[in-house]
């Protein structure tokens, strides 16, 4: 399979979409297969439709889809609800892996809801538990013997900055706590071997490089042999051993269907479902070698062309995801007006500009352009206008 | 306007449909707003759907469609997550209210998953909370001064039976309790009204009289007075009072707005809210006149033709949501046969019929239709077939 796969995706004509970190676009066939679900199964089957069109399995069906880009074994992967609530879920279960400790260790680059999502745990377990937030490049050492369990976000949303997922995931159990990797910025976009790593828990969202779409369901993945442990928090009827025969306590599916917990978003898993079809011949090591291409010639490109831009990405590639962030005092309105011209990226306050590449639909000649268009915006301080300066903007 | 509406449903010939108390059927005009949502906002749009297409303001304006429906203020309802999820973030907001006493109030005619959030919540405030379930006519009575919050669910899934909204949640009230209403089984169904009730929290799903599709998101009330001092203990980021600002510490927004986790599932809510444009000029007293004339009708006409059925249900109507049930020894194999003749209902183990009387798509002779397949059915013993009397059926 040669990349890219432009052919398998639905962009606007003359857009160069560098967002895909943030929400990936519509892969062709998705429209179909939601109308499909919506007028032949939902219209003409009703409630028959939990049975003759299988609703009722999509959310570990669509698992073993995602199981195979992020190096899970099957059934160790159910998909539902948003990536806060996954993140609260799997830091549940494992705090409760770790009763004799006490702290949450994570990163200043965790994407916030992750952090928020612990406070709102911490605020109910009681104040004897701590969130501890230490720098990125300080993790390692702070792998104290009181972290009950390291909860990081691999790729940082910011800088694209990626964490060592083995070194950290071993570092971590080296000192008796339980790993927790947010995949947010990483499935699909970089490959990852959750097995391999052996960390007990991760979570991500569906929406980025798996292009889901808005708002798609997100994933939690618990380590095999743990799963029939993992006490859930948000114990919801379907992730109950019975569902249907309604009894008053709660107990935990055996397998991965206990981390389900309400009725499954039927249309979002059919729409996300459809979207992965797009993987099944890619490779995530023919991803990478693209994505790290693609970068490298961008950032070569813009330090050459608009030296008014810093690098704020790990220059090493090693060290960095699927996205190139550049810096500029007015990179909002640098934004907006790239976006303008039709090459669309995104902003983080206060000074950040993002850029994704994922080469399922980029290829060099995008990254040429986008380059040109940008240094033409900064060349001619085309941003420098009212309407590009206003921030009402919220992603 | 005469009910029933059904030309804005997309009902299958022949079919008569009394399940929308699982799940509504397909309102007319939602596979051509979903498509649109897809190729038009996120196809075109991409990752600007979020500002030009207003996905981010969804959660609350689709609540303040469900805000007339159920009887509450404006900007008082947030959309998102399951049912399961709301259960959880209102009950945890409203133990919080309560810190000095321990009592969860609920009954046994309340669906399983909200007992069972509960109890994974009580798992993590710890063993001296206590989830007490007494039976549904002695929950005035179980109004000791200990109990904390009183979480019921006013239609019962299994029977119909309904709670006097306003009698229970004075009785809470004076007791010095919380009220928590689950509306499953209430909203569109039966005539609401949150602000005269005057209870704390109500939690409700879309997918049932609301006709929101399968899995369609869940909505969260919170009586207007309280909003800002209600604690999110989901406390994602689309709940902060400045989200894009990426701060390191969760603060509330202010509004019903901290009552959102995470991303809003865009095309579950476009889905929801052309579903809910159905209602624009109904009166819910309308529908509580047809439903209580079509339910009583049913009863009349099963208990004269199908003398082998006994009632579940309360018989008086002001004492019955928009259901009536029916048990018969093998109630699983006579559904599926009535489901077989294209009369759809549903099943509750160990022998309940479940019979839902939607008006806005159900008339008078659909009823006498459904009675006269139903009395074939058992006077012909068509049910005591092997096809009939395998238990694989999921809902």
């Amino acid at each position: 399979m040669t990349l890219p796969l432009k052919d398998r995706f639905a962009l606007p004509e003359g857009v160069i979409y560098l967002d895909g970190n943030s929400l990936g676009p519509l892969p062709r066939g998705v429209d179909d297969r939601v109308s499909r679900m919506i007028t032949d199964e939902w219209g003409a089957h009703l409630i028959k439709g939990w049975n003759v069109d299988d609703w009722m399995a999509q959310p570990i069906r669509v698992g073993n889809r995602i199981s195979r880009i992020v190096g899970a074994a099957d059934d160790s992967i159910a998909l539902g609800d948003t990536l806060s609530i996954k993140v609260y879920q799997a830091l549940a279960a494992a705090l409760d892996m770790r009763p004799d400790r006490r702290v949450i260790l994570s990163d200043s680059g965790n994407f916030p809801s992750d952090l928020y999502m612990a406070e709102g745990l911490i605020g109910l377990l009681g104040d004897s538990y701590e969130l501890r937030i230490v720098a990125p490049d300080a993790v390692e050492d702070a792998m104290t013997p009181d972290v009950a369990v390291a909860m990081l976000t691999q790729v940082d949303y910011r800088t694209g900055r990626m964490h060592d997922m083995d070194a950290i995931t071993q570092a971590a159990h080296a000192a008796g706590a339980v790993m927790l990797w947010d995949l947010a910025h990483s499935a699909g976009a970089v490959p990852v071997d959750l097995a391999g790593a052996g960390c007990e828990f991760a979570v991500g969202c569906t929406y980025k490089y798996l292009n889901g779409g808005p708002g798609a369901p997100a994933f939690i993945y618990v380590r095999p042999d743990l799963i029939d442990v993992a006490r859930p928090a948000l114990s919801g009827w379907l992730g109950h051993d019975a569902p249907f025969a309604f009894e008053r306590s709660y107990r935990p599916a055996t397998g991965i269907e206990r981390m389900r917990v309400g009725t499954p978003p039927v249309m979002g898993l059919a729409a996300l479902e459809c979207a992965l079809e797009v993987w099944v011949d890619v490779e995530m090591n023919d991803i990478r070698a693209a994505s790290l291409h693609l970068s490298e010639t961008f950032i070569a490109e813009v330090e050459t062309r608009c030296p008014e831009l810093r690098l704020v990405s790990p220059r090493n590639g090693s060290e960095r995801g699927s996205q190139v962030s550049f810096a500029h005092e007015h990179g909002y309105a640098v934004m907006q007006a790239l976006i303008a011209r039709d090459v669309i990226g995104d902003f983080r306050a206060p000074d950040t500009m993002r850029f994704g590449f994922a080469p399922l639909y980029l290829d060099e000649d995008d990254v040429h352009r986008a380059v040109a268009i940008l240094a033409d915006v900064l060349g001619g301080r085309l941003w420098d206008r009212p309407v590009f300066r206003k921030t009402t903007r919220v992603t």
